[in-house]
């Protein structure tokens, strides 16, 4: 299977995003990958500050590495050194009512929610954002897209626009590509809302062993649980809900030391600290390799997007052929 | 001066057009001239029959060279050729706003207009073509663009796109181009109505001298004037109207005679089709000279292409460099 996805470069990621990486990391091994970091993408949000945008970039491609993926096996590249996104996404542009636009659940929505934080994002590039997705997509043909619940209505606009551009040029030049659903953990952050790096409530996948341990001990436990002996209410914790996806393992016995009050907090947080970290260690590691090796980086990326523009401009040749352009 | 006009190919040229490219003609003398074919804008209203898309480029290309453009000294080209126009469009579209483009004049109306053909073109593809067409220009960093009175609200538009990205990077990138409005005299088609293609009321540039006279033939001229000696009204003629742009050494005299009922409609009409014939004749010679090398033609247009890709390359570079991506 031809398989694609992206991600925006928006900074460092978390170990919330680490178990969508996993999924690509596996997807790689038996499928022809393609993940690309859509930088263009980011500028529908962000046009206006784009200080950070290259760091960004290099640092979610060493996070990526540190994830596992491998530039052997999958093609890594940045969206905006294919051009021929762009032009896809003009040739779409010309076939794509606006209404579809118009009627993208979450258009509306962004627009509202970055409106109250003093960011006006109503651009025509930001209304056109799910059709950029579409030719990131349909430019390789691919027949499956790993994406979250939240990404489903951009993937069924997506296969709306290859049916439509199949049906007017007589063609069936593009599969209509799969949404690939992966049972990801929803992770809050260690204060309890939504992970996200701009509320500092995040564990960076490239935190040390001494920043876990520090935002371990920062995470919220049963309020009313004052003394150690004091039973405690694993449900409500926050702690207890991390033991259950990062210690399978003790979770059970932690559960009930908790509830009998037989652990503490403080010890109840540095087995799970010590946990996460023994998780990280191999991302540091890849890290860490990677990290040391600058040049390589660029290599990966120069290479990736070779392969991807070959990938491209065959079906840009064959949607040439089809539009009669 | 670096100047930049474009025309859709819709296919053969008329008479009417031949004093846009007159007015092409002589700017190539003393400028840096780009002229492209926007075959893209043609899939603006038409992306649903471009059977006849690379007949058209043909066939107005030589026109172009009949009309005495000289690819020596202009870059001549096609616009999906260079890919960069699309790069910077999309990565205009993301410091567009909507509302800009809903405002444009021309948007609504020709909706509606192509709507009552029953042609529905409220695509996203439409709703951008004033920002496809900025970036035709300012990726040329063009300093003057020919127009009509009718484009002057998209070469506006192009204007205040300019300024908004040099404001936002903090830069002089971009000029903010000057409309050159050429004088040019609105000619009707052989029945009155606008001269069009369409109407099949037009005389097309690459006429030949029989078909020049049939045309001319049919023209309406003063309907109170049945014999010859009967005073004629050359205000409401349009052969007069004809007459006052091909004829000019004998116009006054064919008002009198009219005037006077001594000249007859049919041999007016006569010395109208001969003076259009020789105008005509220098660029049917040109015509048939490049329709005569169609391997020349395909080597213009390869040659424009590399020659604008360069230009719009070094644009890109500074646009990159300045966006930060």
């Amino acid at each position: 299977m031809r398989i694609l996805s992206g991600m925006r470069p928006t900074g460092r990621l978390h170990i919330g995003h680490l178990s969508v990486l996993k999924n690509w990391v596996r997807l790689q091994e038996e499928n022809d990958c393609f993940y690309f970091i859509s930088d263009w993408h980011a500028l529908t949000t962000a046009y206006d500050d784009t200080s950070e945008l290259k760091e960004n970039i290099r640092s979610m491609l060493l996070d990526w590495l540190g994830a596992g993926l491998d530039p052997e096996r999958s093609t890594i590249f940045v969206q905006s050194h294919v051009k021929e996104h762009a032009e896809l996404h003009l040739l779409f542009s010309m076939i794509t009512p606006l209404s579809w636009l118009e009627r993208v659940p979450t258009y509306k929505d962004q627009i509202q929610q970055l409106g109250k934080e003093g960011k006006d994002i109503s651009t025509y590039g930001f209304l056109g954002y799910p059709l950029l997705m579409t030719a990131d997509i349909l430019i390789y043909r691919a027949d499956g897209v790993p994406v979250g619940e939240d990404q489903l209505p951009h993937l069924e606009f997506c296969r709306e626009v290859a049916r439509r551009f199949n049906y007017l040029y007589k063609t069936e030049l593009f599969p209509e590509p799969q949404a690939l659903l992966a049972e990801v953990a929803m992770l809050p952050g260690v204060d309890g809302r939504k992970m996200s790096k701009s509320y500092h409530n995040d564990i960076p996948m490239s935190a040390s062993p001494e920043e876990v341990f520090e935002k371990v001990r920062m995470m919220v436990t049963d309020p009313a649980r004052i003394h150690k002996t004091d039973p405690g209410h694993p449900e409500i914790c926050l702690v207890h809900r991390y033991h259950e996806i990062y210690n399978g393992e003790e979770v059970e016995e932690t559960r009930v030391s908790c509830r009998g009050g037989r652990i503490g907090c403080v010890a109840c947080k540095k087995r799970l600290a010590e946990k996460i970290n023994a998780f990280l260690e191999p991302v540091r590691e890849r890290r860490a390799y990677w990290t040391a090796r600058p040049n390589y980086l660029e290599e990966i990326l120069t290479a990736g997007a070779a392969k991807a523009r070959a990938a491209a401009r065959q079906t840009m040749a064959m949607v040439r052929e089809a539009m009669g352009v």
